[in-house]
């Protein structure tokens, strides 16, 4: 019988977090395998009961304790769902009185506060700079580029779009982008449009290989997913970037995440939340 | 003097894992001030050095500890940035012996494999996910909506496309989105396009005086954004959804995160990685 345990990410509010730590954890043992459920809005002892129960159910089901990492921030929730049969974690109360003790000062104990607090104020700047990247995608609208806080520039499935989302949903960045065509790549020079904001561009690159494949899913056989066409572009691009002193970073080995990051610090952005 | 103290989150990858535990426990101390910064990619034991001389120059002009939250794999580089003078708190290393125990098995120790991994899969199908999102946006392309692995549906500005993207960016849903006209409201029945595919239609209802405020900022005096007008389609989108048993939340006082992750579970989608 394989090594299979159940993990659980266990929150009282969205469960991202949790989740996002317990798979960092996990991903440390990487010969075994987890069964993974996220349990969100665990916010009552009487949800926490039943969360318990399925615990213990897997437990049995296993015949392997399972792991549960929670964060949680009411006690009696959070005393509800430690079951006997299973490794517990909670990533709140593993801190939290470490905390208290340096900022002598008792945690409030509010949920919600915590992890997806109601704020319109972030909720409305996030929005005006998803608005932002959709409106400025593709480089359909670049006559107020004056308002964006940075534009990605590279050719064609480079990864641009998913990036300036990214930046948009979780720094609040109004990120516009502006695709390198091929006869931008024709001459060294930056495309006259963007001569004005030279400053605020930042590059992205990737493998040929990689975008050959990537291009060759779209449209298999043309001359847009060829491998010649591929590394002429990205080749081109590269160089346009060296010429005009463009920061550029490659994207093929990277997440959305690691990306923006990346983009975030290199390019000293400011984050609006 | 106010109490006004320095708060680090570091990591090897991106931060970001490290920033969102660390921000849900200082959130619980809401009388303070804290000075945050996030400082990602400290991979190396110089990069780590650097990060300590900045930790202990905060210590000396804050007059006060800093706290310093760390997600760091490697523990030569954890232990270069652990300094006297600040609380120092790595959430990888405070639980990774506890799962080596429970597991009988050493953490592999791989940076990049625990954060933002190379995963080519992954990155494929977010970014699939996030283009069918585009351009399934606002109902442009009604076509091939069988695809969709949801259909939100609510009136202009109760927020269908951010959440949409982030089902995308964070789960790798294909979410559709499909605005309610003041025409459709004018008739009790389901759009007529979207009856096909009403098991997968997920409701998004709003508070009409925060809807009104919403759309003012984008066109004032205008009926579109009227108080009256703003009460009328949410009365008439909400008699919808009850009358054709359309589950529905409403995000007034959700972040999109919440609203995101409340539809992932309550519509019981499959994420797709």
């Amino acid at each position: 019988m394989p090594h299979r345990r159940s993990a659980f990410f266990i929150s009282d509010r969205t469960g991202i977090t949790a989740e996002s730590l317990g798979n960092t954890l996990l991903t440390q043992f990487d010969t075994l395998e987890f069964k993974r459920e996220t349990i969100p809005f665990v916010d009552t002892v009487e949800k926490a009961q039943e969360v318990a129960a399925r615990i213990m159910n897997s437990a049995d089901s296993d015949q392997h304790r399972p792991l549960v990492f929670s964060s949680i921030v009411n006690p009696e929730v959070r005393a509800a769902i430690k079951v006997d049969g299973a490794l517990c974690i909670d990533f709140f109360e593993a801190f939290i009185g470490q905390i208290e003790g340096e900022l002598v000062q008792r945690a409030s104990l509010t949920v919600g506060r915590a992890h997806g607090m109601i704020n319109e104020e972030k909720y409305d700047s996030r929005i005006e700079a998803v608005n932002f990247s959709l409106t400025h995608d593709d480089g359909v609208k670049l006559k107020d580029l004056d308002e964006a806080d940075v534009i990605l520039v590279g050719v064609s499935r480079s990864g641009k779009t998913p990036t300036c989302l990214y930046l948009a949903l979780q720094y609040g960045i109004r990120a516009a982008n502006y695709p390198l065509t091929p006869e931008d790549l024709d001459s060294p020079t930056l495309p006259k449009m963007l001569l004005p904001f030279r400053h605020k561009l930042f590059g992205l690159t990737i493998d040929p290989v990689r975008l050959h494949n990537i291009r060759t899913e779209r449209r298999p056989d043309s001359k847009y997913a060829s491998m010649d066409n591929c590394r002429f572009e990205v080749n081109e691009a590269e160089s346009m970037f060296r010429q005009h002193g463009v920061a550029f970073i490659s994207t093929t080995h990277k997440s959305i995440e690691e990306i923006a990051t990346n983009i975030l610090h290199k390019a000293n952005l400011k984050r609006r939340f």
